[in-house]
């Protein structure tokens, strides 16, 4: 497990690292990460359920990982501070969905 | 990222199965998850920076992952609806902080 732990860390710490806020993701950054890095479990979230993203405020029929207003408001939802950012701990809150949907924990 | 997701929630569906609840890990499924999954980093929590366990009440001199009882004080910081099971969304909630502590996010 603590090696799976370190690939979420340092795959968060590269994308964040792309602008001046190293320890942060930035919409853009958060984008890309997504994207390239959960392809399969965000389609997953489209066509399983919506539960995660309806309860953000994600309509429905727009919810594609490279959608950027999907992003977008998936990212006012994480981005608790609302200062455009989002840290480990807010972005750990979308992982944790994720898995916690992909693992059929929430039916 | 997706496959480091779906290591993390396969040890936890492993470790949950042991008894009849299959989704949740008893205290004796926790302790043995944090053991024998968790040991440097649970450790680490141990010698650098105890914020995560004094903050749930966890004494710093007893912090140590085989310890009963640490992971009895841990286990009950984490059961939020105190049913002596961890969902996986609870037991998320620890991976995080020990994510966030090892990824240098907290200082």
């Amino acid at each position: 497990m603590e090696s799976a732990i370190n690939v979420l860390v340092s795959q968060f710490k590269t994308y964040a690292a792309k602008d001046d806020s190293k320890n942060t993701l930035s919409k853009e950054e958060f984008q890309s990460l997504v994207t390239s890095q959960l392809p399969n479990f965000v389609k997953n979230y489209k066509t399983n359920s919506k539960w995660f993203l309806i309860r953000r405020g994600v309509s429905a029929d727009s919810q594609n990982a490279s959608d950027p207003a999907t992003v977008d408001q998936l990212m006012k939802s994480l981005d608790e501070n609302n200062d455009g950012e989002l840290t480990f701990l807010e972005f750990w809150k979308l992982i944790g969905s994720v898995a916690n949907q992909h693992g059929g924990f929430s039916q």
